[in-house]
Order: C-alpha cells, then structure tokens, then sequence
C-alpha cells in the first residue's frame, strides 16, 4: 500500500491558512538517513538550527529552539512555563487563536482578563492598556498575524504599556515568522513562538519558541514545577542549551533537518527581500480581488501579507467554491473559523505560496469557480489589475 | 548551506536505544508533497493508519491514534488526561522511564505509591499486587521494555490484579510496539503509548496511544480539564474520530505519510514473522556476545529481544569504545542511564536494524573496538557463535 503515499500525486497548491507549499530541498533534507539525537553531526545541525531562527526572530535569546510538536505544542509550551496559578494574565483576543490562550492560560490556573474584539479588526491599544494597568499583571498575551482572521496587529503600544507594568510579553508568532517582520529585542518582547508550516514552508511538526532572560527569571522562581514535563523549558535547556547535552526525549530529527533547509532558503534569500515579496504578491491580490468585485474582511492598514480573508458575496455557495477549487483546479483555501465560519475565505500566500504566478492562477481558478456558481466575474480584468505594479 | 543536510553521508548505522535506521521507502515517504490536515485525501490516510496502529496495538479502541510529538508526549497525553489531583496511582520503577511516568504523574497532582525494583530487574508482580491492594487505586502504570535496561516485563498478574482492583492499566509501549507481541484487549491493558522510532523504523515525532472505553470513561467523568490543552484526548478524538473533522491542531503531516509507510511494512511483514525475527536476531546476538566474553545485564528469560545491555568489562573505557564504534565503524550503540551510567553498553537491533548481518557486522566492530583497548576478544569465535542457530 505505500505505493498510495509515493505515487507522483499532481501537487495540490496550497493556498489555506497553512501548511504552506513545501519545496524540494526540504522534503529531500526529510528524506535523508537519521542520526541519533545526541549525535555530534546532530548537535552542529541544533546549533544552527538555533543561530537561524534567532535570526528570524530578531532576538539574542539563548532560550530559542523548536519544540517537537505543532504551533499549539509552541503556545502551550510558553503558557505553561509562564503562568502560574493566581497570576493575572491579559490576554487580547481578536479571533480563534487568542480565545485558545486565554483557554490555555486558564486551564494554568491563570486569572485571564480577556480584551476582547470584533473577529476582523485589530485590537484596541487603549483597551488592552487599562486592562493592563486594572491590577498587578504578569503576562501579557496577543496574536501577531490572526490566522483566523488575517489582522497583522500593531504591536508597539501594547508592549510599551506592559514592560511600564512590568508585565512579560508573549507573542503568538504563528503566521508571521518568516514572513513579516518580528523584532522580539528591539520591542521588548519576551516569549513568542511560531509554527513551521506557514511562512518558513516547512511541514508542520515543529514550534520555534524563544524566551528573554526575564522570561526564564520568571520561571525559576515557580513555587511549583509546571504541568507540562514534555514542555519544561528547564529540562529542555537542558538538551538544546550550551555543554554537556543532557537527554530529555528523543527529537524529531527529521524535522529539524527540514526546519534547517528552510531556515536556510529564508537566510539565503534574505529577511528583508523576504518579506517584500510577501508584501508585494499581498498587493497583487488585493488589486486582482478588487477588480473581481471581491471585497476583503480586514482595513487596508491592518491586513497581514500572508493571510488575507475575502468576504463570500450574497448568493455564493462559499462550500462549493472551496469544494471547485479543490477538486477542479487543484487548489486549497480555507474556510471561516468560529464566528466568521460560512462567511469569508482565507488565502494563505505565505513562503513558497507568495509568488506573484500563484496569485494569476488563484484569481482565475477562483474567478471560474465563481462563474460556475453564475455569479459572473470580470477575469481578465482581475488578472491584469493584479499585474499592474 | 543545505547541501550539508543533502550530501550523500555514509550512513550511520544505528543500534542504540533508538532512532532505529530508516528504511527508504519511509524516508521517501516523508518526501512527498505536503497536502493539508482537513484535505479528504489526508483524512483517508489516518483512517488508514488508525487501522493499522490497532492492528499493532491488538486492540479494537476507536481511540488509537498518533499524538504530535514523541514517546514521551505519548506518556504524558495517557498521564495528563488519566489521573486526576489526589488519584492513588501505583507506578512500577525498573528504569529510567518508569521514573519519569511518576515524575509526570506528580505533576498532575496523582498520590503516587512507587514499587522500585533494581535496574535491569523485572518489577516484582507480588510486590506490585500488594500495593494495587493497598488503597482505592485508580491507575497501575509501568514499562514493558523497559529501554535504559533492556528487561521485558511480563504482563499478566499486574494486569489481572489491577483489573480486579477496578484499577485502570498503563502501559509503555515505546520500545516493544512493533517488536513483540502487544494485545492490549487479550490482557485488559486500558491505555498504551509508543514511539514511531523504535521498533516501527520510523524516524522520531509521533507517539502512538491507544485508550479503552474504560479509559474515556474515566476521561469523560474528570472533575476539571486536563491541564494540557494541546494533549487533551477529548478535543484530539474530535478530529481523529469518525464523522465530522473539528480542527484542533494542524497534524504534522509529513510524519503521518512516514508512519503510514512504516507501518505498511510491519503489516507487509506480518506481525508475527516480524516478533520472530527479532527474537531470532536477539539469540544471534546473545551468542555472539557469549563468545566473545561479554555478559549481559538482564538474565535471559527477562532480556527484550529489541534492546540489549552489555556489562562493560572491567578495565575497559566504555565511552572511548562508544566513540571508535562511532568513528571507525559507523555504528551508533547507547551507553547506560542513571545508575547504569558507564556501566553498560546498550544495542537496540530494532525494526530495519534486526537482522542478522548487522549481528555479525557489530560484534566485528566491537571486538575490534575492545582490541583497540587492549582487551583481546575472539571476533572469529564470536561470528562464528551468531551464526549458528
């Protein structure tokens, strides 16, 4: 039955909220022969594995490693480390992945303060800031890039406002990283982790997290050990820090191999060229939808490059249209989550998926798909209005 | 920088206590293009794999499925779901990791009655029976092979005093799943985890778990959630389950197509045939080691065919041995854990590596290794041993 698995499927093209495309050079670094975990060519890879996405992160920390689990298995790992019982945690939620901090922090025994928003717009600065200065707060959490929603959240305010307070940062960096920029030192903020599967084009499995000092000062002085033994970032220090590498459980080493093929496609083209081109095929399709008639969820000034949420028009079957592209022109988008579910469309063009090529046949694909539903669109029109520069 | 993860290396050849080697239609498998986690094509193939995982585990539980993360995330789902705060859980210790299934069930607040045994010992059943008989236990938890000493643990009187106690029973399957025979329904076994880098041949990041209706009972009746979102069973069986896919968290994709090729080749195999060639390898070994002059840890009737401990001699540098087997001959083998620190070496013949021209290709290389030292061996006599059968 393997023969199933490595067939030369035509390949879908990956347009949803993540995974992303994935290309050669790091599903062949998968395909490569293991080596143990605590072998020394293995040891070199973690290094550097380490040094690239301390890049990538715009950070110094020591603490800064891939967790061996998915991007909730990254926010887990922080929450738990973070929050102890009793301590109040402002957490910002302005779509899915805020409300699952504030159910992680909660099941931590945190006192969450919930700063919530309307699913599509950014959260407010001045309400998270009262709600940070309404008693002695610990943490702060927010989203950077909302996967649910396609908001990229101005950061600075917030962050300036809970180091006054002497509150820790910890930012959700899932479907930024890689692909626009986050600068963890230059902003004071002190807890972030990421996902592999968005802007980095790696498979998903792996959780970048990276910790200030005055995160891991916070949690040495736990009164008890955190819930979490798979995630200690004290026992995972451990292994991934400096000296003698202490065994804690067996990496997924093949995943790191990935993760370094694409940190290393990242670096090699440059963070800055990088995240031009996420902002520039962004651009593209915003022209195109617009000629298309096609309105997007989020303002203009608040869109995030990678992600962007399309309203379904009236009369639109937005189930069938996903089912067309699928099917017929081989390609994956999302749907809506929570409250926005039925209502929007989410276009990932994130790592691999953002190249201006990608966006011509999204518009068509999408376009026809539309047609085909009678609801009749301008396709040329979209094509050329994406092309326009 | 990729081509260094590229180039063509020298394999090692791996017979420590896991990763086992990789075979290649594993490694292609992780290779292909990545679809994504609600795709109905992916959703095909974990229907796919939970079959075969409930072949392995001799099971018929609807919940049999891969967690996101390795063994010991595997340990910690079963641990942090199954025990409650003030739970009497009797856990048996004859290793390192029946020590870290007490450490982990401390953190969830369980009342746990330790029964600790000599390393390289099997537990002892009556002393194991006395304390399932000491208080209204909840869960019996303990290691079937054991991997820091290489002891198979016989199952039946815990399990059947467990189950007359109204107890729930854990196992750890890292090791042996795949390996030896596993019947988790035949023996009344309530809840077992695994890795995918042992026995399986499958290269490190996914732990498969298996629990009873028993179990979920247990799970469904809990006081207050788990405190681990990310290994929450309930939320997990909302998109591994049948019907209607809930996104949880997005699958690592690439390690599902990896342990679907794995366990293609086990079931190719055939379970039993593949039990035999392990414990054919194993007595290979075993006669060998014999004829070389080495013993081993375990006494015979206890040893787990997939793992064994060899006694460092007297007088010999175990850790230089270790690095000329690494160095010279391209074979990765374990040293011991905790108090079997340098006193042991550890060989797993695991999966891909049970076979008997790694037997004869090892016991050159460490004959040679021990030569090395000054601490002649009879490497002829020793090939000669294995080769008889």
């Amino acid at each position: 039955m393997t023969e199933a698995i490595l067939r030369d499927t035509p390949s879908l093209l990956l347009l949803g909220p993540g995974p992303s495309p994935v290309a050669s050079p790091v599903r062949l670094a998968m395909a490569q022969p293991v080596v143990g975990h605590l072998d020394p060519e293995f040891i070199a890879l973690m290094d550097r594995v380490q040094n690239g996405l301390r890049d990538l992160f715009g950070t110094e920390n020591r603490f800064t490693l891939p967790i061996s689990g998915t991007g909730s298995a990254g926010m887990e790992a922080a929450i738990v480390n973070l929050v102890e019982p009793g301590d109040r945690v402002v957490i910002g939620i302005h779509g899915v992945f805020g409300g699952r901090m504030r159910e992680l922090a909660e099941r931590q025994g945190g006192k969450v303060v919930a700063v919530e928003q309307e699913f599509g717009k950014p959260l407010d600065p001045d309400a998270m800031i009262e709600a940070i200065q309404g008693g002695r707060t610990k943490l702060v959490g927010f989203v950077h890039a909302e996967t649910s929603t396609g908001v990229l959240q101005p950061l600075d305010e917030i962050a300036e406002a809970a180091q006054a307070e002497g509150a820790l940062v910890l930012l959700d960096c899932v479907t930024s990283l890689g692909g626009a920029p986050v600068h963890l030192d230059a902003l004071g903020i002190d807890a972030a982790y990421s996902g592999t599967q968005k802007c980095l084009s790696v498979p998903p499995g792996l959780s970048p997290l990276s910790l200030s000092d005055a995160a891991f000062d916070k949690i040495r002085g736990r009164k008890q050990k955190p819930t979490s033994w798979y995630l200690d970032v004290e026992l995972l220090s451990g292994y991934w820090g400096q000296g003698q590498r202490a065994y804690h459980h067996t990496a997924p080493i093949s995943m790191v191999y990935a993760l370094a093929a694409g940190l290393d496609a990242a670096l090699d083209e440059g963070l800055d060229a990088r995240y031009a081109r996420h902002r520039d095929v962004a651009a593209r399709l915003y022209r195109g939808l617009a000629a298309l008639g096609l309105e997007c969820l989020v303002e203009g000034s608040f869109r995030t490059p990678m992600l962007t949420s399309i309203c379904v028009p009236v009369g639109v079957d937005e189930v069938a249209v996903r089912q067309r592209l699928r099917q017929v022109h081989m390609i994956e988008i999302g749907g809506g989550l929570g409250p926005l579910a039925g209502k929007i469309w989410r276009v990932g063009l994130m790592g691999e998926g953002a190249r201006p090529e990608v966006v011509s046949r999204l518009l068509a694909a999408l376009g026809e798909s539309l047609a085909h539903q009678g609801h009749g669109v301008d396709i040329a029109g979209g094509l050329a209005a994406a092309g326009e520069g």
